[in-house]
């Protein structure tokens, strides 16, 4: 959204490209946001268009370019790239976005990016590389400025000035004693505001927050949300700094885990690359495993139900409230479910408060199905009274939404004590209680729905 | 996680109180972070400790402190504070810190804060309180610095040191030319880096990004996912700088979001509270609508089960099969909601891409809706076949297969359709698309596979 609201068209890039015009594809780096150009230029049709950028504009630009570029073409460009145009991406780029671009990519081309880099550079991207997906360690980056508190900070700006341009984040410094121990942190601004002869262990925050490498990066998010951090340190088990984290990194962290959760609980295979993108025959592919398993899950409803086929010839109507139930059971569980979940990730619910949260749920169920069931029977009766809903000559109305009523009441608590515990189950477990807000629950609740009407149906209202 | 994992306690925060052991109280500010000494001071059982707490101690941490309390006890301790102690925490806080805590609280409350702010900070806080709740002037802060362009970097630096302690940030700074008109930004790393005698004008990123002050915060929230940003200006209809968003502030919101769509989709209302702390009669309010519109859509299911008694009453396993059927219809239906629903929020659809996605989930919907239908035909008979699902004696298992596998294909590719079309709808209408991942597609995904059922029943198989 610039002020003249212009927007770069694959046209002019092609343009540009052509009459090798280098002083308006600077200009155009200058203009716009390095992501807006990547999406034009990633529509390029000739390879050699793309490493013309990169060959004539500042390493600089085309590195925040490169991480911008989708999967494939990045993995085309590298290919088809000279080995001294790697070189000179390799080290511009963030070690981080070198990983993360490497991670998807065949070993040939692994091979020769590693090739082309510095010691350094190819020991940070190794080092990267490592860690396990989702850890801390995975989204961090080791290109930190760490200083001896025993600096000024008049010398401490010195070397800022001289190596900052190399670190992913000059606005949190990290300082530590003699031994190399991580001692707490810095930040720009305290530096800035600071008297230049003070030393930083006076100025340092050692009220810092910090993750251990190994730990879950959800955690690390929680952690970002709950101090309103801008950067955090990584130890690792031996309590010295190995990386940094950015909260920039964060927010795709954040996104990321959303959209795996709410998959999950919509029974699709999280897609990685984008949709459009995506061929239909893969897209199907992510579909079908979840609705292949609630069809076998779904095989215990039918059981019951083929069980109870002299209810149906008797009373026909009961069939037509199978809806109703399985619908108001499964509402019920899966609203506990998300507000227990979030609870969950909130880090409302600690140890021990598991008991407050079942109580609570419990008593809270007693007074909805209570509700709702009343609101039913009136509304059952409505429904056969005027004809909505047809009733057979044999059935009498009052019985039949008495029957349905009922069966509401228990299937409401009982949806709403597998909705709570399920995630405090998994919790336990160490498993993410989100997958416990997934079909699963629902299955269960139905099954459990269908066998308490049918009890009714034959021990309290003798209908069968 | 401080390096030693010592935790505050309730025990001791009450002793140090009760000893007015001043020093002890500020080494405790020190050590821990606000939101850590928020949790825990919010246990206190009288307010004058609290009081006690935030007459003793500088007011800048205890303005986070109090930001950090949950909304109950900031009511209580308002109340209860001297006007002078108010003065000392209104002046101390961030605006928008307290626009937000002013907008939850009472009108005598309110006016009571007002009255004994300055009128520089009375003038901020109402600017920030007229903003429309979900705008980027709801979420800004006034707080900023701003600073002509032919400013020289040292003289830049000269101010940001004298001003920028009351500024929500630093590590952004807004240029305008003579005329107030917003030109650009420089971040404060760029200040650092450059030559002191520099103008600002020389070193401005001029492709910035902004919102204008009435944009949803969404789309802000989308802004700093796309450019990692971690500062944002805000532009009144005149293009005229009136405000700064944090990345802080941005990853609230993406929470905030994410908690509504998720609890829009699981059909409760989402809790503005903590779990905990919020009494079941509440909670159970937050259930209830939903159920009972579920229940009262519920009667279009049960309307047409109702008019094909006769089938129910010819061959009684049909009635078996409606968990499945709908169950499956719900689950392809959501897939592809949630699917389109990403795809639109991550900007991946826009105006011309609804005919492409339409068609990508036909095309899917009818390759999943047959190899589901292969597969469930074959589970059918193993059902019957083995007894699992009894068959009455007048069934023919081949027909009935046939007939729920076929009525699935119908389902699927309606579901998926009915899915990819009605977020995008709600796109067109400029509604949020994760309405449309609703309980409302549900049903009526279950109302038209009934339909189908029992149409393929009659006339397909003239089983009725």
């Amino acid at each position: 959204m610039m002020e003249e609201e212009k927007e770069l068209t694959l046209e002019e890039l092609q343009d540009v490209i052509a009459n090798k015009n280098i002083a308006r594809l600077v200009e155009i780096f200058n203009e716009y946001e390095e992501i807006d150009i990547a999406e034009v230029a990633s529509k390029l049709e000739k390879i050699e268009d793309l490493i013309f950028i990169f060959r004539v504009v500042k390493s600089e630009y085309t590195a925040e370019l490169f991480a911008n570029l989708p999967n494939d073409i990045q993995e085309d460009l590298v290919t088809a790239m000279s080995n001294s145009d790697v070189i000179k991406l390799v080290e511009a780029s963030y070690s981080d976005d070198m990983a993360d671009f490497l991670e998807e990519m065949p070993a040939n081309l692994v091979a020769k990016v590693l090739a082309n880099a510095s010691a350094e550079t190819r020991n940070d991207i190794n080092i990267l590389l490592n860690y396990k997906d989702h850890t801390a360690g995975s989204i961090m980056t080791t290109e930190f400025i760490s200083l001896n508190s025993n600096l000024t900070v008049e010398e401490a700006m010195a070397i800022i000035r001289e190596k900052g341009r190399d670190a992913e984040t000059v606005y949190t410094i990290f300082c530590r004693d003699n031994k190399r121990n991580f001692e707490g942190t810095v930040d720009l601004d305290d530096l800035i505001f600071a008297n230049p002869g003070t030393k930083l262990k006076e100025i340092l925050n050692t009220d810092y927050v910090s993750v251990n490498v190994n730990d879950d990066q959800e955690e690390v998010a929680q952690m970002f949300k709950r101090y309103d951090l801008n950067a955090m340190a990584v130890l690792n088990n031996d309590q010295k700094l190995v990386g940094l984290i950015t909260i920039d990194d964060v927010v795709d962290v954040i996104d990321e885990e959303v959209n795996e959760d709410i998959s999950i609980q919509s029974g699709v295979v999280p897609l990685k690359d984008s949709y459009l993108g995506t061929g239909v025959f893969k897209i199907a592919l992510k579909y079908i495993p979840w609705i292949i398993v609630l069809l076998v899950l779904g095989t215990f409803s039918s059981m019951v139900l083929s069980r109870f086929e002299e209810a149906f010839q008797a009373v026909p109507v009961l069939a037509a409230f199978i809806p109703v139930l399985m619908d108001t059971g499964g509402n019920a569980g899966s609203q506990t479910s998300t507000v227990v979940v979030r609870a969950i990730a909130l880090d409302e619910i600690n140890k021990g408060d598991g008991k407050k949260a079942i109580w609570k749920e419990f008593i809270s169920s007693i007074i909805v199905g209570t509700i709702i069931s009343i609101f039913s029977f009136c509304w059952f009766l409505f429904e056969m009274g005027t004809g909505i809903v047809k009733i057979s000559s044999g059935a009498n109305m009052y019985e039949v939404s008495g029957l349905v009523s009922l069966t509401l009441w228990f299937t409401i608590v009982l949806a709403k004590l597998i909705g709570c515990c399920l995630p405090l189950f998994a919790k336990k477990l160490h498993k993410d209680p989100a997958l416990m807000a997934s079909p699963f629950v629902t299955t269960f609740v139905d099954v459990c729905s269908l066998l308490i009407y049918f009890f009714i149906c034959m021990f309290v209202f003798r209908m069968i």
